[in-house]
């Protein structure tokens, strides 16, 4: 197996394709990963959460990082790291149509995995379903390829 | 759709069936996510790597967090998520029964994902194979689990 650098358009190209990845945020040096559905759209990953741990850490600290991959086998995948910048697009006017792009360009994506539309119970109490929509800046952008 | 919290015995048994996971590590409030090839055993993440980012980061600070998940459909899944510490095996002689033991257990495992036995090059530049084996102690063990 060899392992290569992809371009800066072949590693876009994937996040284009993508929809699913993880996310990774950290506060006071403790990282947390949690698997995301996101869309790439100029630069910017949106996507949206209900509020938990993961909002509330990237609300503390906006440095994040979002991979995504393609495995087509144990020898041939591809992986893409995004290093970005967390912001928030809250519900007010000023943001409402970020919000509203958002949201649509997410619609047209396959919804495979939506914690955020979910009833959830933890702790044996219901959390409430506040949504919560972001945007992730791409900083930095790199992908690797292996080929047998 | 509901997400439920899972016990601690169900989120320990999707650790020992799976053997792929993203883990995350962080240096200077930057997160930094890879896939990654695991074995469990007694609260201990096994796994390698070739020197690189990650070894360097998780050596500089050794809070890390290793989401592991399994998904039958879109409703249906889980996803166990550890917050964990990054232990160094050396190939020294007070690490050896460790490092054989680490080895012996991901051997067992499907060998899906290895980058770390492959030949990598990276910016133009082959980086050298020196193989480093760790294991994450279990710190903090959450999981999480969808069904329609």
């Amino acid at each position: 197996m060899l392992i290569q650098d992809m371009t800066r358009q072949e590693s876009i190209g994937l996040l284009t394709r993508r929809s699913f990845g993880h996310l990774g945020c950290s506060q006071n040096g403790q990282p947390y990963v949690t698997p995301i559905h996101f869309a790439y759209d100029q630069e910017c990953l949106y996507s949206f959460s209900t509020v938990g741990q993961k909002i509330a850490w990237m609300r503390a600290n906006p440095l994040v990082c979002l991979e995504a991959e393609e495995i087509e086998s144990s020898q041939k995948w591809t992986t893409v790291i995004v290093l970005g910048r967390y912001e928030e697009l809250p519900g007010t006017l000023e943001f409402e149509d970020r919000r509203k792009f958002a949201y649509s360009l997410l619609q047209q994506r396959r919804q495979w995995w939506e914690p955020g539309y979910a009833k959830t119970i933890l702790h044996g109490t219901e959390r409430q379903l506040e949504l919560v929509y972001f945007c992730i800046h791409v900083v930095e952008l790199s992908g690797h390829r292996a080929m047998p």
